[in-house]
């Protein structure tokens, strides 16, 4: 990448005015880098754009000098796509309005910097539900969930991102506005533009605000979590529930004996769930609109269980603390790993009905390359979304286990896409995973991917390292 | 357009070898027009490929030879989509294969030629639910459904087709296959291209089979015909309904008075639903996972609705020949009003919020203008989807009357534009209304659209008189 000239970076600041920008390095410096600290970058300049207009201009600016510029909402994602190295910095921190709040059309109206909890509070507000939520939905912003199409527990029933947003506002890469911020439901009138950008990762310009869809609030909801003998009892309790209860299935997580461990060990006040201790269990919640709906559908499904074989023990929370405690569990699993030291994590989907096969194949491939490694599993069974990490054998070297990571890995991948799966599932590619996505994409798909890009952003300014 | 040369054609024969095409008038004959008898095209050559492998062969040879094409799945578009005028006609018809039947997935993966009712029928038989319905659906082919992201009755609670594809195949218009039949719940490696051939009308490629999302089977369901006084009170009722039962919403359509009459008057086998004769009516229709669910849904919802004064009267279907009666009425809307003469039809959306302002001053607009014009209202509710169709005054000339639809129309969608809506909520733009269309997208819109267009298809042998 060449560096922009003074002579544009100034352009660039004009453009914006006195307030818009900075370049202080202690302002600028938290921004640079992600927490697991796996990237630090480094920009000539934060953009602080204070409405849309302000971001149109700051990208025509950018056009104009052909200057690259890499968007940052929360700085929550997890492959370094929102970290610039040497690109400008536009970050969305100030687009905060709450625009649009409209109960009869189930649609919120919010700009990029709003953060997904401040979402599902004005949804909530107004008796309705905005369901995406993530670990870190306190800090991740709409404008970052819909460049990524974020997904998270709530995908089983709800869908990704992508599912949730009913129109976008977004400057394009030439400047240009595109104003589709409606609240329709049917609009079929043209290719629709809003979901090219929706996970294209800031590489097709700006998101500045989003319509989101809202579901019903929850009038009842039941936790439970169950032990279970294999992945595969696993994927036929879930087919059961999504049947028994017409899809009301909340979230349905599975977690690995040693990964519930590590959390029991590592991770301050979280507790064993079960009275036994099942090589797997799953965290399963149901929804319902009807006041008493979800317990009666949960414990209908777990007595049905029992009785087929497919569970071997289950607890149900009592309580929203019992349910909490339940939910720490799940997601501490990353957090519990970590004090193991650093192992290969893979974001991993294959479909639902392969899941098993899956984690049988990978993990004796793993065992095969790295004889004694660690393998823990836990995620979204419902879209066959497996977060599949391998920890370092207890004596091994840190570093020389990740020295082994690309080719251990390749292993994991090849085998994902031999079930025609997908390598990064939930958290996209950015700077991480674009050159591995590359080796399983067809040649059409990316020559097709790259004229798109190409057409919309000819200057490659917008995010240019990540992506095709 | 510039006729393909008789060169060109031999060479297109040729790459699809004997069988696979036709030029006998009779057999073309049937593909040339549509049922409203609104277009009458022609063809030098139709094209009948058998395989993916075939359509690729034919869109290659059609690449190399600036041939255009236009794509015909079941021929029910009502917008022109799907007729040549002098481009080669490409007939899905021999793409009949269901590929995977997928329970554990929720998935179906059919090709292009598969009629919605048979899709319907195949998920049917694995106790599934594939949830997009149409009046066309057993002549409508997947095709053609993904084509023009066809909506229907279903969409206030499953979606548009847009939200019941998984994945893809398709021929891109440089005669390379995309291969993305996923049945991936979550894949963020890169843009969607599936979410951009979905709706673009066959303008980027030919799609040769999709992989459908499938939902649960309901387990009850509960239709009912309610009287309103006003639409707003319909959508009132409509929250309601959504929120008590958690979203159970299977169908919620409008009818206004004299849409019903004319069904009366005109259809045989058709019946007044309810006792009383309010202004405007709607079916309710909701669905659960449990047996017996949505009935008490239904009365419930009922019983607070006539305490709260939303409605004025009610029946509920006591069984499946009621529902049915229930349904002819609203599904012959359109037949209803054929012999009054031909009428401005209007396919738009607005927010829900709004339907009732913009029928009221949509009204008041087109009878300032045509004094005497009978308008009629139906539709998709929960969608902000209303088919407008305005009638000619009892005595006035069919073909005067006509004649200021241009005007008309554009009284109407102009309305339409000011409430954010769509000028084409679900049937596409096709050849009707792509110019309509342009008046209302911004130019930063439309020229991003074509240049997307122009990067897939430099020669724009797709399709090439439709959309921008």
């Amino acid at each position: 990448m060449i560096p922009p000239s003074a002579a544009a970076l100034a352009a660039l600041k004009h453009a914006l005015g006195p307030g818009g920008w900075t370049e202080d390095a202690a302002e600028i410096g938290p921004s640079l880098t992600e927490w697991r600290g796996r990237w630090s970058g480094a920009t000539p300049l934060m953009l602080l754009p204070r409405s849309t207009d302000e971001v149109a201009r700051a990208v025509r600016a950018c056009a104009d000098h052909r200057i690259p510029i890499v968007t940052q909402g929360g700085g929550t994602g997890l492959v370094g796509g929102q970290i610039p190295f040497g690109e400008v910095l536009l970050s969305t921190r100030r687009l905060r309005a709450i625009r649009v709040v409209s109960p009869l059309d189930d649609a919120l109206t919010v700009e990029a910097g709003v953060t997904l909890l401040e979402a599902q509070q004005a949804a909530a507000a107004i008796d309705r539900r905005f369901p995406l939520g993530l670990a870190s939905e306190g800090t991740a912003t709409i404008g970052g969930a819909v460049s990524s199409n974020a997904g998270g527990t709530g995908v089983v029933r709800y869908g990704m991102m992508r599912d949730l947003v009913l129109g976008l506002e977004a400057v394009l890469p030439n400047g240009e506005v595109f104003h589709g911020l409606k609240r329709l439901r049917k609009d079929n009138t043209g290719y629709d533009l809003k979901q090219l950008l929706i996970g294209a990762e800031g590489t097709l310009g700006v998101v500045t605000a989003a319509t989101l869809k809202l579901h019903p609030a929850l009038r009842s909801r039941a936790t439970a979590v169950v032990g279970i003998d294999t992945p595969e009892a696993a994927v036929e309790l879930l087919a059961r529930a999504k049947a028994e209860t017409g899809g009301g299935v909340e979230a349905f997580e599975l977690m690995k004996r040693i990964g519930l461990e590590l959390v029991l060990k590592h991770i301050p006040d979280t507790r064993e769930p079960l009275d036994s201790t099942p090589p797997w269990c799953v965290l399963v919640e149901l929804g319902a609109g009807q006041p008493g709906a979800a317990e009666a559908a949960l414990e209908a499904l777990l007595a049905d269980a029992f009785e087929r074989g497919l569970i071997t023990d289950a607890a149900i929370a009592q309580n929203e603390a019992q349910r909490a405690a339940f939910w720490k569990v799940r997601e501490e699993q990353s957090a519990g790993q970590k004090p193991e030291g650093p192992g290969w994590k893979h974001d991993v989907s294959v479909p639902v009905s392969r899941i098993a096969h899956f984690l049988e194949e990978a993990t004796a491939a793993v065992l095969r390359f790295e004889p004694g490694a660690r393998v823990s599993a836990f995620g979204h069974v419902g879209d066959g979304n497996i977060h599949y990490d391998v920890m370092r054998p207890p004596h091994a070297d840190p570093a020389a286990f990740m020295a082994r990571q690309p080719e251990g890995s390749r292993i994991v991948h090849d085998i994902v896409a031999r079930y025609d799966g997908s390598i990064s599932a939930e958290h996209g590619l950015g700077r991480l995973k674009t050159d591995e996505a590359r080796r399983y994409k067809s040649p059409a798909e990316v020559a097709a991917v790259q004229a798109i890009r190409a057409a919309l952003d000819p200057n490659r300014i917008m995010n240019p390292a990540v992506l095709f």
